[in-house]
């Protein structure tokens, strides 16, 4: 194994950034190009723009009518009607069409009665310059017609061509060349094979960069090798304005970009006291920004906002915009370091005029999250960590309208769940689901708290053998009613044929096993049902293994690590597993009957009730539906 | 003449639309298009996407280190360290490796000690899956990554290409094919000649549609000609799904647009209730809308909004989204008809915690109105007009913080207002001048009313021969100051090599003149000029035509309609006219008192003191700029 004696350093974020950027200096200067008027949308202006001509450019009608001559009008009246002659009193016009001596007046079409052919009558007179648009009235001719560091507009490109200008001087868009680095890694269109790692970052990448103003440059993946990696930053730092590498950032025995950036130029940062994202590399090369950004995403996409982001704003000249902070109410315990800042990724609810944020999964790995985010929940270097219920600083990334008609649901997972978000999407109707899976008691507790709507919960009572009734009774003061689901089957996942032969659940003792969360209904009935069947806890190997949804079980049994997992039929269908009944729960959702009446609760009791929606469940198979939507008041 | 028998109907707005909408119906839909995922950035899903892969695809090594067997590692501790061999207790991994049976958990490269090569020792145990990522821990396959209806962000195309998804279904841009016409119109590349129109419509329109998320085909100009407009009408409408003719949508000789969607199809609306945009053509040929715009770029710019915008929104099946409306105080009169809504642009500014709108120039040509403008002022069709002072409801395009910082300036108009406006604007500082024009006593009036932070004056105290200092004392009872301007000649203006051979007042008597609008302090000057002359208004022919800038004096002075107007030396230089030099002025900036502390306004001393300035005032030519920013309190 090759040494590795590199260690990151632990630079706060401002002032790594500072630092970066004092350093940088002149690598992120402002840069100007001449583009055509027509291709101008969204650029901005160098300095201000003047107009070549005038607009009309000519004394023009501003009717379609005849020209004449004013002073030739005076007198006519109803009584005292003028004839006048063509080619000698006036000429007919369109709208548009250049007025000039001895003409200085135009009669609208309308007022006028036409007489034999060339002779025209007026019954009113009319002054000079009447419906004549003058020379210059829109625009005249060295007039400013934009300032400078303006933003173009589809309006503003009209004005520029009407006063003949055909070219702007605008912000270049700043060039960044994007190389994914790993032998490992594949093109999403390759087939992946174990090892794999589809590269998907630098497609994230490249559409921050466009989205954001600059011209992103996908390269092709660079395999781990010191001199390929050498030989390609060498050749795009001279062709672009700024170079990212991904990943390779860290300080692993084949993360050859620090070195190579070392030998190339000068590291001005390897590693911020940020997580996730601490592996990052601030670098300089011909006195261009060259960042290595880390291999996860979540961590790519956090180093990328907060480091990238800002230097390409540099660039465009644009000013830094602070992002809006809010104040939520955290819906689950997160204990963090001193070592650094956290960014957690969040989903937001408005609970009761109440901002909540329920924690998403924290690894760096998990991209889903980021996908999934409504925002990122700040958690400063100098704190341990929040309670569940403690006001934290939240970065919101959707907009509080679409917020404040979300339902929020904190609770078990079940597939079910997916398709009723995307079909309350989907709908005309404004309102959301947003759901956060922590297990029926975790749902319970926030419901509690005050921190959902609703705590979708399968949760047996032992004693009595009911779902769900008994635990609403036993933990709530307030009022409160259980909106029907469905009843879903339990039972054992096992390899495709089964080739261990589990049958009961005392066959898992000399397997490996896959166990759900503490709390999670699926746990609560397994623990019911084993010590029905006196098996302890320590006989199950893999019993502390715990995944955190039934998917997540489905795919574990389905790799070469484990055997067995408890879940719905669902799951084990999707990943095509066997699948060993045990036994059929309520899947259920707790609701304070006060919230009954909210229009997003509406909604999304008549989306259970939806023939498409029954349709979609049967499909996924494993369920019955014979009460769904069905509200009782407990 | 051509006899024109088509009368515009006076739809209402909203009546117009809705009937469109509904005669479309089918002709509206939503359809959908497969694209790469890699091009998708803020397309919209049609319907939810689930994984093709899990994400990782197998169980992963979370760290660098090695592999071990877990039950191996039992027992170790630094008093009885534990010894493993490479292949037969450990394998080698870095992040991202895939870990499989026998091993089931890795340890940190931190956490061992290297012994000799092949063998490592450790002095602590782990369990199972320590530092594994299990197979599907971020994405599993099946699950929903998006949901329908979901706007793709650089993230989900991160996540989408990771779990294995190539390609998505998109709802389709719809396809605007958007025709200019007009015999009188050059491409803005042509040299113009008299009668030419340089056309830029199609060019707003296009970016428009693109913006919008359409797809814009901006096709050549059409020729007035029937024949070939159906020829091409007829074409376009197979290949696209919307066709935009613009103009020809009036009544006139040669408005044959009507006549042709006549015979093709049916006309739906021809002419609404709206000012600017009365001459407007909804129709349907083949089930595709065919919308005719009317020439006038207001107009076509405030129909595109209300009648093409919604269209294009339906077709993308977007919700739609109610403009924002502000109340603000209108700064001038506005006399308005009953017979249709009208859309003014106005300047909108923050003074003293009350919003504040200018009316800019209303003419349906005036595109420099739309780029200048801040917002749309709404004048409902059931009121007759405004008056100054009172409360209208205006549709904001500024953002709020914007508007906030934005020092308010109404009055007199000079060339280095553009100026002022472009440094401000392009400085490093939040600050922004909007500025709008109606003369000396206009701005005083407003400032009386508290609708501008400043107005710029040069009024002549006739009495005295002082300028502006006296109206201050005598038009305000709150404490006022004068922040000193510029010393602007003030002369005649008249063609180049003056064939007319003006050299003084009295010589206006038999020539073409035009005048400054009331109120306007040349105007104030002229007059005192005058009457010093003895010299009658009625003996100037052209007294009564007012231009409202000194820029549109001279632009009308260098056309073919006017010989001589009055106005200051740089509007004369940049028309290249001759400048007969008959006075000196000042030209100042009045404030009241309290204002002086507002940063806007600090900002704006700074710039005028600023050297830059003083160098870019003397490029323009008769200014002195003696005390230029000091201020005097009145």
């Amino acid at each position: 194994m090759t040494k590795r004696t590199l260690y990151l350093s632990n630079t706060p974020v401002e002032e790594a950034l500072d630092k970066y950027i004092f350093e940088l200096a002149e690598g992120l200067k402002v840069t100007y190009e001449k583009i055509p008027v027509t291709q101008s949308l969204g650029r901005v202006t160098k300095e201000a723009i003047m107009a070549k001509y005038c607009s009309p450019l000519f004394n023009a009608s501003a009717m379609d009518g005849i020209a004449v001559i004013s002073e030739r009008t005076h007198g006519a009246s109803e009584v005292n009607p003028i004839t006048l002659e063509e080619g000698v009193d006036y000429i007919v016009v369109d709208t548009g069409d250049p007025v000039n001596a001895p003409y200085d007046g135009v009669i609208m079409v309308e007022n006028i009665i036409e007489k034999e052919a060339g002779k025209v009558e007026i019954i009113a007179p009319i002054s000079a310059w009447t419906h004549i648009r003058p020379i210059g009235e829109d625009i005249v001719a060295g007039e400013m017609l934009l300032p400078g560091k303006h933003r173009i507009r589809p309006m503003d490109i009209g004005v520029l061509l009407s006063a003949g200008i055909l070219e702007v001087e605008v912000v270049k868009k700043p060039s960044v060349a994007i190389f994914p680095t790993g032998t490992e890694l594949i093109e999403p269109t390759e087939t992946p094979v174990e090892g794999s790692i589809i590269e998907s970052n630098s497609r994230m990448f490249e559409n921050l960069v466009n989205e954001q103003g600059g011209q992103a440059h996908r390269m092709p993946i660079i395999v781990d090798d010191y001199d390929e990696i050498k030989r390609q930053i060498t050749k795009s730092i001279k062709e672009h304005d700024m170079v990212i590498i991904n990943a390779g950032s860290s300080a692993g025995r084949e993360d050859y970009t620090v070195h190579v950036l070392e030998e190339l130029g000068r590291v001005v940062i390897h590693g911020v006291a940020i997580k996730p994202g601490k592996p990052l590399i601030l670098a300089i090369v011909e006195g261009k920004p060259i960042i290595g950004l880390p291999g996860y995403p979540v961590s790519a996409y956090i180093d990328y906002d907060y480091f990238v982001r800002p230097l390409i704003q540099i660039m465009l000249g644009e000013k830094k915009i602070e992002s809006p902070i809010i104040e939520a109410t955290i819906s689950k315990r997160m204990i963090s370091s001193l070592k650094h800042r956290e960014y957690v990724r969040v989903k937001l609810g408005k609970v009761n005029r109440k901002m909540v944020a329920a924690p998403l999964a924290r690894g760096a790995g998990a991209a889903m999250s980021l996908t999934r985010a409504d925002g990122f929940c700040i958690i400063d270097q100098n704190s341990e960590g929040v309670e569940a219920g403690e006001l934290v600083k939240v970065i919101p990334y959707k907009n509080l309208h679409d917020i404040e008609n979300t339902l929020v649901s904190i609770g078990s997972h079940d597939l079910i769940l997916d398709i009723i978000s995307d079909m309350m999407a989907s709908s005309d109707g404004e309102c959301l689901l947003s759901s956060t899976h922590i297990g029926s008691m975790g749902g319970l507790m926030a419901l509690k708290r005050g921190e959902t709507h609703i705590a979708p919960i399968h949760l047996l009572d032992e004693s009595t053998g009911e779902y769900n009734i008994s635990y609403l009774k036993r933990l709530f003061n307030e009022p409160m009613s259980l909106i029907k689901g469905v009843k879903r089957i339990q039972g054992l996942m096992v390899k495709k044929g089964n080739p261990l032969g589990i049958e009961k659940l005392s066959d898992l003792k000399n397997i490996r096993f896959v166990n759900r969360q503490r709390g999670a209904g699926t746990r609560v009935l397994l623990d019911y049902l084993l010590k029905k069947e006196g098996i302890a806890h320590e006989e199950i190997n893999g019993y502390d293994f715990e995944a955190s949804t039934h998917m997540a079980v489905a795919a574990m049994v389905n790799s070469p690590n484990a055997d067995a997992g408890m879940g719905i039929y669902s799951a084990a269908k999707s990943m095509d597993l066997d699948f060993i009944e045990i036994s059929e729960e309520e899947y259920d959702f707790a609701i304070p009957t006060k919230y009954l009446e909210l229009s997003f609760v509406k909604e999304f009791i008549q989306t259970l009730k939806n023939q498409e929606f029954s349709d979609r469940i049967r499909e996924l198979g494993g369920y019955r539906t014979d009460d769904i939507g069905q509200v009782i008041n407990i």
